[in-house]
């Protein structure tokens, strides 16, 4: 089988065609249509084996997760994903890796509405890049430098799942019940982008982020882009069930403020709109948890019930 | 030096932005404006250490190559690039290397005015992912598969230099004199992807490709495509001067019908259309040479001097 099966077979998915696609899969060049009145958000993320997951990981989720994470960043920006471009290197061809990769991928694009446009397979060591394309009205476009001091910050869902979920997968946390084992795996395998809640918050948010890097990271990017400070308040972190059943404290503060993975969105909204903002979030199935206050004092800081929380680490990062 | 200062650092390259990018490197997303009246064409490509490149090749010719050869395929669609994302795995932080990849970088994108608006940066074996962005009227998109027996066949450019320089840098190639020598190397190395070619050919071509797996290769794929045949005149494919002088005529064949990289335009045209489109292709300083026609007889044929020529290969394929 050459590339050009390959992509026939695993990567074109014979969906139906988007009205917006005028040429997918199969020549020099996609053709697209930017609808009237929309602009074009793009992001781009690549994915290495035994870096960003474990390389003999489950195809499908690997697959998953290459995409999702791209759909996270789109839904930090307000935008409403359209399509996807993915090149894929493999060390070889592996007809039941590419079945089960092709089964992850058509699931979450399904799931999302998007289509595959294009991209690229070649042999090499294992790795995944993807371009994820959609669309947002310039005026509610959503940035991470345009946070206030004053502003509270908000996020969606819990955090820290993931990292322990990672934890659960390296074998480095083993004593867990089967049932906070699987909800804990999924969080770090499967994340669902908030691509909803990206879009509820058009024109509420006055800045966010995704949380792939762990919330310390990504919230010094809003803070620093927007030139403001963070105060965080430890106790109103949201944390699931499972975490804090498997987890001590010093764990839970690890992988909820520094662990990655979460992908769910760190937003900073004015004060009288956070009611608004909290039942917009409701209508997608999303929750929004006031987590802390843009300050005017540079740099990030987290209390413990008003006791200063040493952070020794902003998540972890490439070449760092 | 971190990730995001690698971006920072040599990635962004500091360039005015232009009028359509709305938010460029530094946020989730890039936000983008496609012009009224045009289409958006993208196309992606990876290219592996070892694989595509020589992995110690100069880091210059390297970034050179990875803009260059999606630029092609925006070229063969008759789209006009604006944009390029850009995602660099490389095995470890060396400066030096950096540096040069941005030098390269920076005067491809200058030299065709496209600006870098995202991507990545991972630790990792060396590759290079580039998606590059055009825009296009979806009246004059070129495509592949609309070309039609009795068409006239042409190429611009010479084919078979891209195949002879590698040869050269590979060793394989040696009893060849320095002038020869530094054009073939050049023709490899950096090829300029036929970008005002592609625009030329805007309503004349009635199909194109661009010859990036080799002549032979490429031809099927309008060929295939299309549902139609071609017949090849091997007297009339056009070597430079320099391939003529190093490479005796089984070497030429080979360069210039299976060897890739040539990165010239190989396109279709209605027989009446050739003299108009010749006259178009010069105003841009390219030449537009017949070399075959299309027939009804479906597969790809060449004569030499009205010899049949056996094929034996396609070119290079990945997984082949």
């Amino acid at each position: 089988m050459d590339e050009f099966e390959i992509i026939n077979e695993f990567l074109t998915l014979n969906v139906k065609n988007r009205k917006d696609v005028i040429q997918g899969i199969g020549d020099d060049c996609a053709l697209l249509k930017v609808p009237r009145g929309q602009r074009l958000a793009v992001s781009m993320d690549t994915l290495i084996g035994d870096v960003h997951f474990v390389a003999d990981s489950n195809p499908e989720d690997i697959a998953h997760k290459a995409v999702a994470v791209n759909l996270s960043d789109l839904a930090a920006a307000g935008a409403e994903p359209s399509w996807v471009t993915l090149s894929l290197t493999l060390p070889e061809f592996d007809q039941q890796w590419l079945t089960a990769f092709h089964r992850g991928l058509k699931k979450i694009v399904d799931y999302f509405g998007v289509q595959i446009i294009g991209g690229d397979t070649c042999k090499g060591p294992l790795s995944i890049t993807v371009q994820a394309h959609g669309f947002v009205p310039q005026q509610v476009f959503i940035k991470r430098n345009t946070a206030k001091a004053g502003e509270l910050i908000c996020v969606t869902g819990n955090l820290g799942d993931a990292a322990l979920g990672l934890a659960i997968a390296k074998g480095e946390l083993t004593d867990v019940d089967e049932d906070s084992k699987e909800k804990l795996l999924k969080q770090y395998q499967r994340p669902y982008p908030r691509v909803g809640a990206g879009i509820a918050l058009r024109g509420r948010a006055t800045a966010a982020i995704d949380i792939s890097d762990g919330l310390l990271a990504d919230v010094r990017h809003i803070s620093q882009a927007s030139g403001v400070g963070v105060l965080l308040r430890w106790e109103r972190i949201p944390l699931s069930e499972a975490a804090k059943k498997v987890a001590d404290k010093p764990l839970l503060m690890k992988s909820a403020l520094s662990g990655g993975d979460d992908y769910e969105l760190c937003f900073t909204v004015k004060e009288d709109e956070f009611e608004a903002t909290q039942q917009a979030l409701e209508t997608v199935g999303s929750t929004c948890i006031a987590i802390g206050r843009m300050t005017g004092k540079p740099g990030v800081r987290v209390l413990d019930h008003d006791e200063n929380v040493a952070i020794d680490t902003f998540g972890y990062q490439h070449f760092g």
